[in-house]
């Protein structure tokens, strides 16, 4: 791979990723979440502490109404129970009807039969983004049978092509999460490596995650930012903020208290001296 | 509206708070919830930090066989899937024929159908007390058609003449929780102004508060205490805590755990101390 | 009942505690939970700390697959919906066919007729062992109708023989909660005293445990080490841990979080240390 760098429009993803962070602030955006019973609180938490709206609304009957009238959509596969798959297929049809931006989490698809056809579902429906591990990619873009549950068992480059096939293939923004996240449109290729191995020893520190990109891409559409750097902000806000938890944690009990204090008191221009983002194609 | 400042009789109201307080920390009323998947863990901490035994018991089947045991009920409507609908019924016709009292807090209704139809047919059962914020009591009244989703759009005054209407309409004691509490039971009007606007940077601070009132409703028998006072005295103690958690939190992380810090450690006659507590009739 | 010491016996389940804790860290043993909804996230969050790997697939058509491939399994039944019932009989049979370990708490069994007659059925099925206060397990064995809630409401004493009776009628370690815990595979009984009163203070502070165990049991093939030592061994590795908690909490909010904290921390060598075991036969 001969990757050429473009620091001109690395530095621009951080400046979008601050803009972003301001305007989340003034607009609390509405984001809708379909996610698992394990990281539901803590999802929330992670939204209000950064300065969106929360709102779980996963049953069917009101999940379409509510997609159609939220600034973002998350659908998290972590525990699907049958009324969580059906209402998740009604939200997801409502917001591709109401152009509400859609991030789909694919959470330890691969060998469970379940959850995996119903990723498949999902993902033929033209997600906005899909945010999982290097995993979880390779198993939705057909590329392996997944790992075992939700860890991830390869590193992020190693799904390099399944990510860019899949955002090919279903017009998506396609974010690896791991030591260095990686994410593509198809085309262009970001390397974000901020955060903290302290992010994965806390539940929910993936799962939160794609909410908050739910979240910046429910605002990106009143700042004009394209959907990559919206899914590069998220990461980038949420990652910096770990890096300040995990200064002053002691443990990851206190890291996950200290996530959500560090992620409101994150200053835009901390975003932009600190983001270390590196663009890539070939 | 002309105010006619009952001094004597509010400082009664804080008077009740502090003795019901530590009549629940000897009893331990056992305080049964029905409520959202988001709050549920957050919610029982708050009960076990106060001194209440909390119990979910959400499946049909069990929850009217235990809420006819319980000292107390909590039916909160954030996420409610059809098995917590059925046990929702379930456990409020139990709880009347036993007399155990109970809470209805209608999460985030007025435009969602489900939830809102299943406010109205729990309305109509004559809760012993409703909870919710303004844009909630306005919907419930149907003088609104709510807010977006579960936030307040509007201050708790302009739900006065919902709430009393409300009060009346159920024989509940209706509290409109806001910067200041307002609570009626169709006749007094209390409001109460302890608290921190950090509680509305955690999720279920509000939810939990309304499985507070539960457990204070469940203890006011053995006071004699009326349940205005019950209801009142569970918001002075939860937002007095609050401020003693906010004066000690560097953000939403550690303000939720402080809350639960100092839920415990609240004496009652800090209560009687600190209470803002004026009562208003017209 | 007159007890004989055995402390050479006592030390070497310290010193089995310490091992499988060090060889439980370097494998990470996926733990399968289905558990209830109240302490999910926190369960997930114990076994992060520790070093375990949490997945908490509890739908039919993934429970049994996914119980096949785990290391170890709990079935908590604390809030069991329909679906969760369900799966937990499909994961139970997958864990005995592929011989996974794995543990039942049957949380609040004695009264509620839906919980009590699963925990009878599968008890039947011959859990690797059974975790419960002493009013659970003195229902279980049918020899009260239980107690109020999920509380204990009899010391772990007043359970000893319904917990004999119980490990001989189902092949089970039984663990009995509470000030002391009590262990027992029906001939040996085990006397642990470690810990701490805010356990109780906190949701699914006992809840968790069972999740711990179900680790340890995972990690103990390895080792070579008995069922009995290693329920053991994750009983005392958590409630030293709780004791590190409790030494820096200024309440139950704090010690939650410091408990994990602990959980990450606590040293091998430190088990064998503070271990406080008696062994007592009769």
């Amino acid at each position: 791979m001969s990757d050429l760098l473009r620091p001109s429009s690395a530095s621009s993803t951080a400046q979008s990723a601050a803009e972003l962070l301001e305007a989340l602030r003034t607009a609390a955006p509405l984001t809708h979440c379909i996610t698992n019973a394990v990281v539901t609180g803590f999802t929330a938490n992670v939204l209000l502490a950064v300065g969106a709206a929360p709102a779980m609304v996963d049953i069917v009957g009101e999940a379409g109404m509510f997609a159609g009238a939220a600034s973002g959509l998350l659908v998290n596969l972590g525990t699907p129970t049958p009324e969580q798959r059906a209402a998740s297929l009604e939200a997801v049809d409502a917001a591709t009807l109401a152009g509400t931006p859609w991030v789909l989490d694919p959470v330890a698809i691969g060998v469970l039969p379940v959850r995996t056809s119903l990723a498949g579902e999902l993902a033929d429906r033209r997600p906005t983004a899909i945010r999982g591990n290097a995993s979880e990619i390779l198993a939705l873009a057909g590329m392996s049978t997944g790992g075992r549950g939700v860890d991830a068992t390869d590193g992020t480059e190693a799904a390099l092509d399944a990510a860019r096939h899949l955002a090919r293939r279903h017009g998506s923004i396609v974010a690896v999460s791991g030591a260095v996240d990686l994410l593509t449109d198809g085309e262009r290729v970001l390397r974000l490596s901020n955060g903290d191995a302290l992010l994965t020893r806390v539940t929910g520190g993936g799962c939160a995650l794609g909410a908050v990109m739910a979240a910046f891409l429910g605002t990106a559409g009143a700042t004009g930012t394209g959907a990559l750097d919206a899914v590069a902000g998220a990461s980038l806000v949420y990652t910096i903020a770990a890096e300040d938890a995990a200064a002053s944690a002691s443990g990851p009990g206190s890291f996950a208290v200290a996530l959500l204090d560090a992620l409101a008191a994150v200053e835009p221009a901390e975003v932009i001296a600190r983001a270390h983002v590196e663009e890539g194609a070939r």
